[in-house]
């Protein structure tokens, strides 16, 4: 069966004090809309900061969430110095630590994760593609730099687009990009 | 069949002429050995600059070659603005366009590649491990973010230590450190 790719760079979720320490009471406003129903990428960015150095543009999505949360790869890891564990979204047990810089303030928190490998279903998805009971699969990419992705799960809410979501590292090593199809291996 | 990882980072090799452009008459200096006989990190490092930004503290390994070569990962080709296809060492076949910057000098060349994935062996390792007449094999990696990689070529040098080369977008991608341990599947 067969699934799009898409690319999730770093990025961070915000709830509502997080943002107000961050931006003050501006409002937080849409730049583009995500597969995802509801979901959008922000004009607002942030400055992400490790042990090691900061990264700056990070953008934040929206709407804002009930937890606040940093989504790097394991590259950006290196370069920050930080030791996120690999998390479902939501999930922010043992996450490394991260201070998050905005325009009118900045806060440290311990929210950094690298998120796993992921499909996004919904009931209609399930039904249509029989993956009721299943919560994790294998994904075959037939690229130059192919191979077999493991633990990759099948990730449900109410409403969703059906697409693989990878970090930037999974998606460079395999040469894919947004869009590109690859395998579920059932 | 186990073998261990070796993680390539961004690195340069240099022909006598080009070295010579970029450093001028100093020799190049050792740094440490790295584990394929008769190869080493040097001292010496460079800044390699594509169309859209650049990256210092590139570092040169020796000895010098018959040709000059830039080996990027694909993550560091977008940051950079350059295009490397995927290549053995040594075959610049469609290289992307580079320039390299130096202390003393910059030269701009077709010779930006990404590295196959490949073991070093020699004879006596194809023998110990019966590798005779394979060209080509797959790696399974067990880490939270498992799976197998296609596409690893066997690479035969006179005097080889036994070990397979990633470069830093599949290393990162599935969590792997140098040293590592994966499998070899024939």
């Amino acid at each position: 069966m067969k699934v799009m790719v898409g690319v999730s760079n770093r990025h961070v979720h915000l709830c509502e004090e997080d943002y107000k320490l961050l931006f003050g009471n501006i409002e937080l406003t849409k730049k583009n809309d995500l597969n995802q129903p509801g979901q959008y990428a922000c004009n607002e960015t942030v400055t992400i900061k490790g042990e090691k150095s900061e990264i700056s543009n990070v953008r934040v999505l929206g709407p804002l969430r009930e937890y606040t949360q940093v989504e790097v790869s394991k590259t950006d890891s290196y370069k920050l110095g930080v030791n996120p564990p690999v998390r479902t979204s939501g999930d922010l047990d043992g996450a490394g630590k991260i201070t998050i810089i905005g325009p009118v303030g900045s806060i440290t928190r311990n929210v950094c994760i690298i998120a796993d490998r992921h499909i996004h279903v919904d009931d209609e998805i399930i039904k249509q593609h029989h993956l009721e009971n299943i919560t994790k699969v294998s994904v075959r990419i037939n690229t130059e730099k192919g191979g077999i992705i493991d633990n990759v799960y099948i990730k449900k809410t109410p409403k969703a687009y059906f697409e693989m979501h990878l970090d930037t590292d999974d998606a460079n090593a395999f040469l894919l990009k947004q869009n590109d199809e690859v395998e579920i291996i059932l």
